[in-house]
């Protein structure tokens, strides 16, 4: 089944103890596409400035991923600096220019309509609702969201969580969302709010995903249960930039590749989160995930379930 | 089969969000020979002072430990004050009186003398030295360290390390004993040091296990593959003292309690340590451990399955 995504596209200069790269291709939904495409088929929703060619579109089209969503508009697109010098597990950002961003109006092309699974990359809670309710025949809603919205734009970002059904972000949004340094509570806080499934990141120490009683994931009594995938200790981490999108691509990728949405379907989504997520890692922007292979992505998700489980 | 331990046997007094406890009775030794006195016999050796009665004797015996070991000096046991007021992960440390620790000459009873297995708690690597070597016939050594020494006694702590086979720190521990910040590096960097296995306990997220290529426990060539152990995600942390210690009784009293070294008992040791520091963290002090039973130790490594496995 396809999934369309909105969020954005952009450029990215990242400088980390492995170096520096300038402009590398980038942004959300350029992560979670390619990361989402290695399962199934991926819908973008985005703009762009005229900094973005036919070169940059190749780097989808290779994919498979369908670009009649992303909009040119004059001007440069969305640009963000960021090192990771001080702290590998926390970008301190340099520059923001929003661009093209700035006057974005997400338009659906009508080829993205029969999409049964949308991702709500992390934008402006305001056009995450917007796409939303434009796409009111959604089988599932997985969204993302930074310390930004929660701290800024609260009331707009407590209306898109009452229309999605998987929240991935990391531990220190889930504590800011919630006022609530418990992660435990923090997720029954968060659960309360909308979604019925929360996805905490842990960057490298894996993902915990908690579910509410309605949730279809677990079985039975243990809904509240959560379960929890692994991240591989890296031995290099290059340039974590666009791990979380990677996450969730590789995550909702799966789920909407697969019939039927069990636990162990679920649970599967979860490692290939993680897989994906770790490869993005490995070399600067989305160069790794340009190169990827579905076998390499089988390999390592057989090495997660050989970390991690007990036979 | 039987494991003697050296460490402390102490008072602590706590202060959590969840409260304050004066005086519980606590040290590493107790910790650690408390969680493993679930699956195997325990010989401590420490020394207490004239505070240490009847009473605190009686929770040590009610646990079948065997307490020949624990010498009485005049004047105070060890005592530490600390508070997690501001980080429930890592102890404020507001007070540390040695007292009859300070002239701590550990003696091995001749009944301890054909322990199978010896664990090195976190004291004076001098005193951890001296215990090793009393002690050659012993099979698995493990040990423990801290900042402290790591920082001012690297020395003595070297020579510790090439008669440790296992050695169980956390992640703050492990990048400052390899001065390196990476974890796989320094994982790398620590093996070479002496010990087969490296366990880096990382709090809320688990504990890693890192193997050199001449260990026993994973099979073939997959000999420098990592294993993670998961924890749980705790509604309510009352009391973090002693979790690592607990860790650590957990997972070499089960590996004490079976007859070979397999990788599918190591991993089972890893899951048990990780239940043993998930119970110490639910009540101040050892209350929780003091309470448990073996049924409640077995539910929860099935949630720990539960909680990471796909299937």
């Amino acid at each position: 089944m396809a999934i369309t995504v909105v969020g954005s596209v952009a450029y990215d200069t990242i400088e980390t103890p492995a170096g520096r790269k300038d402009r590398c291709l980038g942004g959300a939904a350029t992560y979670f596409s390619l990361a989402a495409s290695f399962f199934t088929d991926v819908r973008v929703i985005a703009v762009v400035g005229e900094d973005f060619g036919p070169e940059q579109e190749a780097v989808f089209l290779a994919h498979n991923i369908d670009t009649r969503g992303i909009e040119r508009a004059p001007g440069k697109s969305f640009f963000w600096e960021g090192s990771y010098l001080e702290n590998l597990n926390e970008a301190r950002t340099r520059n923001t220019e929003l661009n093209v961003f700035a006057a974005f109006e997400p338009k659906i092309p009508e080829a993205y309509r029969d999409s049964e699974f949308l991702f709500l990359a992390n934008i402006d809670p305001v056009l995450q609702r917007r796409v939303r309710d434009q796409m009111p025949g959604v089988k599932l809603v997985a969204g993302d969201t930074m310390n930004y919205w929660i701290k800024d734009h609260r009331p707009a970002l407590l209306e898109v969580l009452t229309g999605v059904d998987v929240l991935l972000i990391n531990d220190t949004e889930a504590r800011m969302l919630a006022a609530n340094n418990n992660l435990v509570q923090a997720a029954r806080a968060i659960l309360a709010l909308g979604p019925r499934i929360l996805i905490v990141k842990h960057g490298e120490y894996g993902a915990t995903a908690f579910f509410s009683f309605h949730s279809f994931a677990p079985k039975g009594e243990s809904a509240e249960h959560p379960f929890r995938a692994p991240a591989l200790p890296l031995e290099e981490v290059v340039d974590p930039t666009g791990a979380g999108d990677s996450f969730a691509g590789g995550f909702f990728g799966y789920l909407a590749s697969q019939s039927a949405l069990t636990p162990s379907v679920f649970r599967r989504a979860m490692f290939y989160g993680s897989v994906m997520g770790s490869f993005a890692c490995e070399r600067f922007g989305t160069e790794r995930l340009q190169a990827l292979t579905r076998k390499e992505i089988d390999d390592r998700f057989l090495l997660f379930r050989e970390l991690t489980h007990l036979d």
